[in-house]
């Protein structure tokens, strides 16, 4: 599928509530459930995903539009929601990331990007020139892999529980 | 985790409304779109694991009560929702997931388990004996199993739009 910005949109407006529905109201068990040391729980990918409105995509994009690949962009802290969730409820997180991600899509609408826009360039620390078009394309599919991580690490909590059925579940230990 | 009736319950609840958030609406683009020859979209997705209430999940449950492992379950037919599907709108499938599910754990709240009653056995027709808990404990563990696909399959039309960032994304290529 090519890159397109309307059937875009679609999916970055939902993601909040999709997390939403998959985790507002769960018990702790479920929503600090983890993959083992050094993995991430769903409370800590939907801080992550917040981190990210505040500086990833939209702070990225207004890079590339107003300097082009004059300068990096700085480098992305894959950490940082261990310290901004730290004392958050998750339902917090949860209306952190809807708030933040409409803002991030109203700023995005304001731009009425073209398609020659979306060729423009902007400098990545790690892999040298990226367009407009590719780090909103990668914003998209950077969503629906955190939604399937979660899903996939609340199904492995299960790994031992379904007994035989283990071998017909690829998500319990792919 | 173990297995726990009241931790699960919850997840199985919100399944169709998870599904609703991601699909409902969103262009045939998304909701057709698989993973190459052989492979599941979306749509085919919901109507499989609608296919699920109607001839697995709560159908296997009652024979385990009825009959425990005297007779074998039926064998649970993959590809029932290319035939049960043809002709609905996703927005009809999801309809029906939601309406199934509700009945399904109408049924389940009914019987009132207990601790004793998870343990009771049935036959599967491949794996031999397995329990009503094991039985419980992968219907939601494939809830989740399919959810997880169902964004990665989406995730995986932007595979060459996103540039570089493809390295980063392991949804796109694991």
């Amino acid at each position: 599928m090519n890159f397109d910005l309307s059937a875009q949109v679609p999916l970055l407006e939902r993601t909040p509530c999709v997390l939403r529905a998959m985790l507002e109201g769960l018990p702790r068990e479920w929503t600090d459930a983890d993959e083992g040391t050094g993995t991430w729980s769903p409370f800590a990918i939907v801080g992550h995903l917040a981190h990210g409105e505040r500086a990833n995509w939209i702070p990225r994009a207004r890079m590339i539009l107003e300097h082009g690949p004059a300068m990096p962009f700085p480098p992305f802290d894959r950490e940082a929601q261990f310290r901004e969730s730290a004392g958050k409820t998750l339902a917090e997180l949860l209306d952190e990331l809807a708030a933040l991600r409409t803002a991030s899509l109203e700023t995005l609408a304001s731009w009425r990007l073209d398609e020659r826009q979306l060729g423009l360039e902007g400098l990545h620390p790690e892999f040298g020139r990226v367009t407009l078009g590719q780090l909103l394309a990668t914003w998209v599919a950077h969503d629906l892999g955190h939604v399937a991580q979660v899903a996939r690490v609340m199904a492995r909590q299960y790994r031992e529980a379904v007994g035989p059925w283990r071998a017909y579940l690829p998500v319990l230990d792919r």
